[in-house]
């Protein structure tokens, strides 16, 4: 039998970014006369950014013009870079252990990010890959954004391989709900913030600390020769 | 029956300032080269300042010092306020209504936070509060720290109310257990962060979004005349 393909999120599963990223959010929806609870963008975090904005500008009743989302855009992009410069963007822990465990293994592997490659590529530089040798699926190669599975599904596409066989392991609800609508299995981490029942019931089979933690248990989940 | 009295945390419950805290905490720890993962920062905010950062640094093997520890909270306070400077720290929706509502019933309330008598004033004048005209408990003024019970028991001594009739609200387990361990009633609200699950298990009667749900379904925990 062949081994079962991990489909792996970015932000939240393998480098510590999310919360610069919701403070980045807040801080561009302010700039446009939005006060939305900090918490309640965490919560909506791992969906794209034009899903996103566009969420946060529907429960809010304001205008979605396509000007304002491009104000959006680029405001959050300016913060989260600020953020970056004060706190590195590092990689969870285990993050790069778990990538060079399963290419030593021989076990196909992809990443699958609701970001753009503009921001997928220095984050895939701190975790020491080349962003030109892996596989790598970001927003603006698929049509729709998670919690729609086509970004993991054109992953296991691009592998060859099964999306039915494959594990989608990622921090957010969208992740685990994108993972049960293409029929893969999902592994929840909480280093993005959210809990464990959060992402149980979103469908996920196990859940884990962190990469470190998936590394630890991967018996549980995938068979080794 | 006298009113049931209301026993209020403030970061995270009435106002939306834990993920500021939360990243500031982060600069701070990575300046002591402590790199520890950003939602394990989340998950333990809510304990007070000063047993948080032990708790970091015994985490990870660093030696505590009273330097290193002073060090930490300096820095911690200047990138919060740094945070602040860009994202204005908001009264949660409905904090204001449900303390203003409380007071016109007649119901007694006070606040008791982790925070120090420095942080908590300008969040107290963001509520549109005057520090000096409420019942307020602060880090400083109680021996232990929460999830201790100390801040909550001395609110309701000040209050002159039984802490056993008591309703704690806060956002963090460290609320729900400290009311567990005083006997009184714990109200949780996701607006810090926690989810539902976690503030159920770790004791909390009901969970309601944030102020401004509590205020909407205060019939379910407090009676009326």
């Amino acid at each position: 039998m062949s081994r079962t393909p991990f489909l792996f999120d970015l932000d939240g599963t393998l480098i510590d970014s999310v919360y610069q990223h919701v403070l980045a959010w807040k801080e561009a929806l302010e700039a446009e006369g939005v006060t939305l609870s900090i918490w309640r963008i965490h919560r909506k975090i791992g969906m794209s950014g034009g899903l996103l904005a566009q969420v946060f500008l529907r429960e809010t009743g304001l205008e979605i013009s396509e000007k304002r989302l491009e104000r959006l855009y680029q405001h959050h992009a300016e913060a989260f870079h600020r953020h970056h410069s004060q706190i590195a963007v590092r990689p969870l822990p285990g993050a790069c252990q778990l990538l060079g465990y399963l290419t030593e293994q021989g076990i196909p592997w992809a990443i699958a990010t609701s970001g753009q490659i503009e921001t997928a590529r220095p984050s895939l530089v701190t975790l020491g890959i080349d962003p030109d040798k892996i596989t790598l699926v970001t927003r603006d190669q698929v049509r729709h954004a998670k919690p729609d599975p086509d970004l993991f599904v054109t992953a296991a596409e691009r592998l060859g391989v099964d999306i039915r066989q494959s594990l989608v392991i990622g921090d957010s609800i969208w992740d685990m709900l994108a993972a049960q609508r293409a029929r893969a299995l999902g592994i929840g981490v909480l280093s993005g913030g959210y809990s464990q029942g959060e992402l149980e019931q979103a469908g996920a089979l196990r859940v884990y600390a962190d990469p470190a933690g998936l590394l630890h248990h991967i018996d549980e989940v995938s068979a080794r020769d």
